[in-house]
């Protein structure tokens, strides 16, 4: 019986650890997807295009969102970001889970037209656990560290708009609570509705 | 960190083996309780006042009604049952996972009242198998065993209400399957308010 994929949206705060969760879930899940996101901001020294972000014109990116290309779009700091409906929606129908590492305001668009869209959340242990990963990452000025966690202070309203709460103390143990988040996922409704339309066609043969 | 336990509501068709499962989930979890239904009907031999179900009068059901002292009520047969509130909100706000296994009328009425409620809705594999069950079980006439599967052809409307679809196949593997589900309720925000709160707090002092 095929089983749709899940929309997985991932959020958190900026320290969180999503970067390293995502790429150990990407890694360790088999019929998994990561989607990538476009954007018109300039390639960093490493990235490559179709593999960290594609890279697009500012028109490119007015002509996607023009054409509903997009699940959802968002402006940062002058730069756009958004997400390509057509890889995504091709995955789902494959079976396959799709998984979305974006920002809040992106995430709650994705809930919108998505319904089904899983929308996790997450956050280090506490506030001061946060501010040492900042800290120790020793390549951001105090200014921008206090800057995140008046961010994070702000983004913590809208953490009840999630489905799920993950809190990554260890990073072994947030990946594997994470896979059974996943495989909780697919015993959803929209993820069996052939199998549901099955058995409803079998129950009529016995009516 | 003081979590708050989550509310699982477990229906399904009549042959689907809900009973079974919750009585394994109720034995093999800590800290999970079943919460017992309140009925007018006459107990069965063997059934337990405060065990199977709670055995009251009609005029101490319609009371409980008038009091609010029910989050959901039904009525079966001419028989009333319902779910008692106290209990399931106490055993909630120490922490504890509630588990009732309710008809589908029901759970709807709970996921009104408690918007947190995990509704997870128990089906054999097929409905050749459903019927093969309810035909070995011996017990039950052909007619009842038709009206039962006409009423499970109508009741799988329902299915996609909920928020959970457990396949019962094998009983090992579905009860793993709903353990698996009860871990990732506990990380839903609403379980995890007080964490949320605390970090916010927290969050303010470095604002």
């Amino acid at each position: 019986m095929k089983r749709k994929g899940a929309l997985i949206v991932i959020s958190g705060f900026s320290g969180a650890g999503k970067g390293t969760l995502v790429k150990r879930i990407v890694n360790e899940c088999d019929n998994l997807s990561l989607s990538i996101s476009m954007t018109t901001r300039s390639p960093r020294e490493g990235e490559v295009n179709g593999r960290e972000y594609f890279f697009v014109t500012k028109e490119e990116f007015e002509a996607a969102i023009k054409e509903d290309a997009l699940i959802e779009h968002a402006n940062y700091v002058g730069n756009y970001y958004g997400t390509p409906k057509k890889y995504v929606e091709e995955q789902l129908n494959e079976g396959k889970d799709v998984i979305l590492e974006i920002e809040i305001q992106g995430a709650l668009q994705i809930k919108e037209k998505f319904n089904d869209a899983v929308l996790v959340f997450v956050t280090p242990p506490s506030a001061e656990i946060l501010r040492n990963r900042l800290v120790s990452r020793g390549t951001e000025t105090i200014e921008v560290i206090n800057n995140r966690m008046k961010r994070a202070y702000e983004e913590s309203d809208f953490i009840e708009k999630y489905d799920y709460l993950l809190i990554n103390d260890d990073l072994d143990i947030c990946v594997d609570r994470m896979k059974n988040l996943i495989d909780a996922f697919h015993h959803a409704p929209s993820c069996n509705e052939e199998f549901t339309k099955q058995f409803k066609e079998d129950l009529k043969a016995f009516k």
